[in-house]
């Protein structure tokens, strides 16, 4: 290893702008930035973007890794400008402008941060050992092998309460992806699950929606609420309002006031907090997100920029800050790129102003709720339609298009999943001891 | 758990097969036992049947496990008479008629192991830590992100000796397993890693193939075994014949007589054993394979059967036993079940007769070596269409034939692979320390 550049960046005469994360910012930053005059280093820990809003579908056996995680080497093929590097990012130190990683450090002219968010446990998280997070790719699928092993050990369990702790999977938050992964949980239990397991009593599995507010997609409308709930119950699943989880040890999902469910699957979905990297000073926070202007310059820097759901920006529109979603995090990294652009003709920035296109969140089989701008709201098949059609042409690549898309069409009319494999290999076995297949790997 | 039926298999005036291993024997057996009047219990340790023939695509990028794997529930759907357990089978008891796994014991009219073979390291694995064998879907994505890890290091690495370290690969085994994974391996080299990265110098990337025999593909013809060469050679792999490897300790690879090469990727496909199970007498066993009379009972027992790779069979064909191959596998799986079912009959069994229908080999883009009966051989393009033509024939599942397909229309015409992702959660970092999201994940 080189030790005076470990990174082996090469020396430019160029400016060099650092983005660190590869998610909808980052990456919609760099590609913007491609063959372009200056030099672009992306740090990400992961060598793929991942296609956030999909995951439950990966968690529910409905596709597998790569229909929702993209190369990042692939995505930025052909921009001789850009250098991808795998890292974790340990600090940055704006007063020598530089960052640190795990694999060597490197100077900027630009720095970006657009690391994006990270579950957040109520600022707890030894209250909620055992939880599933459902952020990446590995969560995701430590998820669907859980939830199989809990059916094939459920055959073999005659005791009523073991068999609720299998059965019942209690899922916390009510936003998008709560409302989606309790639908596609839902299809399971109807559609799917039973011709696996003729066995089981399917009454017993319950699907429990938590949430703390007293209505479902927060941020939306109160027509997409009422029949997102609607949806669910055509499903079975259980939505339980004005509810707040206190503490979750792995058998039993404790709530505030007392009440107790038994279940060893407790899915958090509950929110998330910025992915803060140490280095610059507290006043630059407000709740865990980066203080930006209306440019997404990090207050109190020269040179710093945030972006996407780690940036906090109070605009008219929105005072407490963006919401955290990818579409604001792609018309980030879009201007971004444009005013770094003009910043190099000597030009005024244009400042950010959030596009709202639209949310929509779907609830299983044929059903959807979509919120327009200007208060149009619709829901049913049409919408379902729609959010396929939406999240179909969102997803970078034609490779992932085609595979979703393929195993939609097969998943729909087949009522079948096909990635419903428990591939687990390093979790101790849920049947007490450690079986030989689960033994790491050499 | 129900102490007295630990296993909720109901109780049966029928008889009640046991089968052991949900490979191409079991897998035969059990779906021609489908709907008799036999009670089926097939025990797996994975809840999927693995292709075990693509593997090495799945550890080249080329195909996600879900392509090669199919859910053995659902393989067996409708089949009321068929019991699925996923379990790990400890011992056997002849004398009681007993099997015992880690989720409970189970008695049995007729057993019949079909556990397949693992991979044999000569006997002494110690000597060859860190190699990495390619016989399940966790080993193949091991290996996947292991030599991605490998080209993201190789980016920050400029000393030549660590270099070559990373980009040296050697297989050892030249069989079809070897060979196809070096024509893959070779086709990465030159179509699809340059792109990714254009800083590695790609001549200084080696594939070694080698054999101890004194040709490749010993089971098949000279035609083969030269054609394969000669198309190796396109590739740049390097074939080293009547080779055989003493260690490997992740850094050297060392050859008798002395000789070594610097890598820290070994492949190992030279060569595999019986999967035994304890609890048989051991004069059962030449070789690590139970002696079967020709119609697969085990010597010695009234009721023990074993089918595939596990079975050892001299024949007036086969006076060394038949060749651990799939196409033996299932034919001694089919055979089986209708002579179970001539035995509920009182009819006479049927002798095992192997019905060779050829063997095949691809390596790399456009190019294949098939052997028919009757000294029938032929290579180049039409023999790669055979052979993708057979592959996709004999995968179980339709759903597992189209996502093949259209993996391999993808990858032929876009020189692509689309799951060149590192997921590996669990593995202490190529960087010398524990990165965050390599941490076992809550």
């Amino acid at each position: 290893m080189d030790k005076k550049n470990p990174l082996r960046v090469p020396k430019t005469e160029h400016k060099r702008v650092v983005i660190i994360g590869g998610g909808f910012a980052g990456i919609q930053l760099a590609k913007k930035l491609a063959n372009t005059e200056v030099q672009v280093v992306l740090f990400d820990r992961n060598n793929y973007h991942t296609f956030q809003p999909l995951l439950y579908q990966v968690a529910t056996a409905g596709l597998e890794p790569d229909a929702i995680a993209g190369p990042l080497r692939k995505l930025l093929e052909n921009s001789k400008n850009i250098f991808f590097r795998m890292a974790t990012v340990s600090e940055i130190k704006p007063d020598i402008n530089t960052v640190f990683t795990n694999i060597g450090n490197l100077t900027y002219d630009y720095l970006v941060i657009a690391c994006g968010s990270k579950t957040n446990f109520f600022g707890d998280p030894s209250k909620f050992e055992g939880a599933f997070p459902l952020k990446q790719i590995p969560q995701a699928l430590d998820l669907r092998s859980h939830i199989l092993q809990n059916f094939e050990e459920a055959v073999l369990t005659s005791d009523q309460e073991d068999l609720q702790k299998l059965l019942n999977i209690v899922i916390v938050g009510g936003g998008p992806t709560g409302v989606e992964l309790a639908g596609a949980l839902g299809e399971l239990k109807k559609h799917v699950l039973p011709k696996d397991y003729p066995d089981v009593d399917f009454d017993n599995m319950n699907i429990y929606l938590v949430e703390g507010m007293d209505g479902l997609l927060g941020g939306m409308s109160d027509f997409a609420d009422k029949h997102a709930q609607k949806y669910l119950k055509k499903f079975d699943a259980k939505v339980k309002l004005k509810t707040f989880v206190e503490s979750f040890d792995g058998e039993y999902v404790t709530f505030k006031g007392g009440e107790k469910i038994r279940t060893n699957t407790l899915v958090w979905a509950a929110g998330v907090i910025g992915n803060v990297i140490p280095g610059l000073p507290d006043d630059c926070l407000e709740r865990n997100r980066y203080k930006v202007d209306h440019f997404n310059k990090i207050k109190g820097t020269e040179n710093v920029f945030a972006i996407g759901d780690i940036a906090y920006m109070e605009t008219t529109d929105f005072p407490k800050g963006h919401p955290m979603l990818a579409p604001v995090a792609m018309q980030q990294g879009e201007l971004l790129a444009n005013n770094l652009k003009r910043l190099s003709q000597d030009k005024e920035p244009k400042p950010f102003k959030y596009t709202d296109k639209g949310s929509m969140a779907t609830v299983g089989r044929n059903k959807a709720v979509v919120d327009l701008p200007k208060d149009v709201h619709f829901g049913g098949f049409f919408a379902w339609f729609v959010w396929m059609f939406v999240h179909l042409i969102s997803i970078v690549g034609f490779r992932s298009k085609l595979v979703i898309l393929t195993n939609w069409i097969w998943n729909y009319f087949t009522y079948d999943r096909g990635t419903r494999l428990i591939i687990r290999p390093f979790k101790p076995s849920q049947f007490g001891k450690l079986n030989k297949q689960e033994q790491p790997i050499k």
